[in-house]
């Protein structure tokens, strides 16, 4: 069913910064396409050059118009850019219900930019499985930075930081209540933390709030880095130059004392499980077609074996 | 660390019900104790014969108020009931914040209901490992029904309705917007449909968005079972009998056509399948000990090779 590319010059074309191609590239992610393997493996000398940046926020926090002044600003650099925007939300999204929340108008035509949605849990497997790829896609297509977009619903905000290199928290005034954030877990996720809307009352005690909570988290990483938290009104750009230094002292923070490469191992080293969880869960699907679960499900239906027993069986099996 | 219980008197005092025996039993399967395997061995021939009964809806529906009402119409028949509440919205809950969500105090000190409050997303896995476990432990010790309750967020109604023999939609008199329900996919999964808060204005709109939703939709099992849309004010018992007479209905035609026997065995499958991969998983956790994963990753950071090839070496060395 799926359309037979031609792979060495899809990634070709990608890496001189054909959108189509770029474009075309993560489309076969997304569609768990045949060749996709073929992709991964052109692709992968030409990676780790891009500063992957998560942004993550609660709704109206502003994060469409933040990214969109923070891409402004790294292209005012001549920097190459692109933005995943992840929906963690359905299962059922395709991009399309992403499409309102891009609100990238003064990016689009700009061909050194790539805007691209992604529904993070579509049939195919989750956000761990897919999204590193995208990811790749962009790197590899030399831009200098890649935003990972996320609207912070349970546990996506977590997993956005898994991705990135450095995680932004974007806060709005009144929102910024230490134990709201320290429940959503996002003190432990953020690099740098971003008080928008910050000429909203309220803005300087949100950003105290944020200021004590860190100080009294433990970080666990060595080299204590301690995040900033600046304000910024990204609808007018002001305070943007400064998150854009933010994350060059991180990045330089990051390259300094070995963290980017420690983040970058663990960050392979969950994607190369999840491209194993998905290999050994196809066998165990070809075992499905085959009935050798459903057998097994019989008798754990009917009270003959426990799913500890069957599973035991089903394991010896696939190895 | 684990305490060392004595399974076969734990299972013989659960199956007579008594209910600290049953809290046990199900602390073991969310600890996932290492006897569990025996606890699942043990309780495997005395289960299949709960009706499983799934509860979802938004928040602010009425879910609380609505499993109490149902509970006290099945208690009025004389029934044993088990109430489980999964909390799918943090990977940070522990059972405690899961508290303030069962109003539950006309059953309490009824020794032929059981109520138990499970985190469903905690470290040691999702939904679909330990819920279905819990479920067995509450089959067992007798419940002629077992509630699951869960809040609507994300893909839990999808996954709850995975669980139940039957799946109750709740909605509530403005909520029930055919497109919404659409959007969220709970026309797929809902086999009683019940707009609670009847009482307030627009519930019978409601009722007609829905069973005009129904009508177009088309729903994949054979011999069509038609779900009614019902009406309830929870608060005051009304129309709660409509919906166990809805219920009894539905699990007469599920027997009736061998469906309820065909959900259970996609059940087990599903529970086989979360066990095995978890086997795996515990299985590449010893290999990360033992640096495997992370000298791969180390070839993945430095693009020297993809993913894809990394995991496949891994997959050679589990299998």
């Amino acid at each position: 069913m799926a359309r037979q590319m031609n792979v060495p010059t899809l990634v070709e074309q990608a890496r001189a910064g054909a959108p189509r191609a770029v474009a075309r590239l993560i489309s076969m992610v997304e569609d768990a396409h045949p060749q996709l393997r073929e992709v991964m493996t052109a692709l992968a000398p030409h990676t780790g050059r891009a500063h992957i940046i998560g942004i993550t926020g609660s709704p109206g926090v502003g994060k469409s118009t933040s990214t969109s002044a923070l891409v402004t600003a790294l292209r005012k650099r001549g920097q190459r850019v692109g933005i995943l925007a992840v929906d963690p939300s359905s299962p059922f999204s395709g991009g399309a219900l992403l499409g309102d929340r891009i609100r990238m108008n003064d990016h689009v035509l700009d061909p050194e930019v790539y805007i691209r949605s992604m529904a993070s849990r579509g049939h195919l497997g989750g956000l761990s499985w897919t999204t590193p790829q995208a990811l790749r896609v962009l790197d590899a297509a030399g831009c200098d930075v890649v935003l990972v977009e996320t609207v912070g619903v349970g546990q996506s905000e977590v997993e956005i930081a898994g991705l990135a290199d450095t995680t932004i928290v974007l806060l709005a005034p009144g929102m910024g209540d230490g134990i709201q954030a320290a429940k959503a877990g996002i003190l432990e996720i953020g690099d740098v933390f971003v008080v928008n809307k910050a000429d909203r009352d309220g803005a300087d005690n949100t950003v105290r709030d944020i200021r004590h909570m860190i100080s009294l988290g433990d970080r666990t990483e060595p080299h204590l880095w301690r995040p900033p938290v600046l304000k910024t009104v990204a609808s007018r750009g002001e305070g943007v130059d400064e998150v854009v230094e933010a994350l060059d002292k991180h990045w330089a923070w990051m390259t300094e004392h070995g963290v980017l490469r420690k983040r970058r191992l663990r960050r392979a080293a969950d994607e190369i499980e999840a491209i194993v969880i998905k290999t050994l869960r196809e066998r165990m699907g070809d075992l499905r077609g085959g009935h050798g679960i459903e057998d097994h499900a019989a008798l754990v239906v009917d009270g003959t074996a426990s799913a500890y027993t069957a599973a035991d069986d089903v394991v010896a099996s696939l190895t």
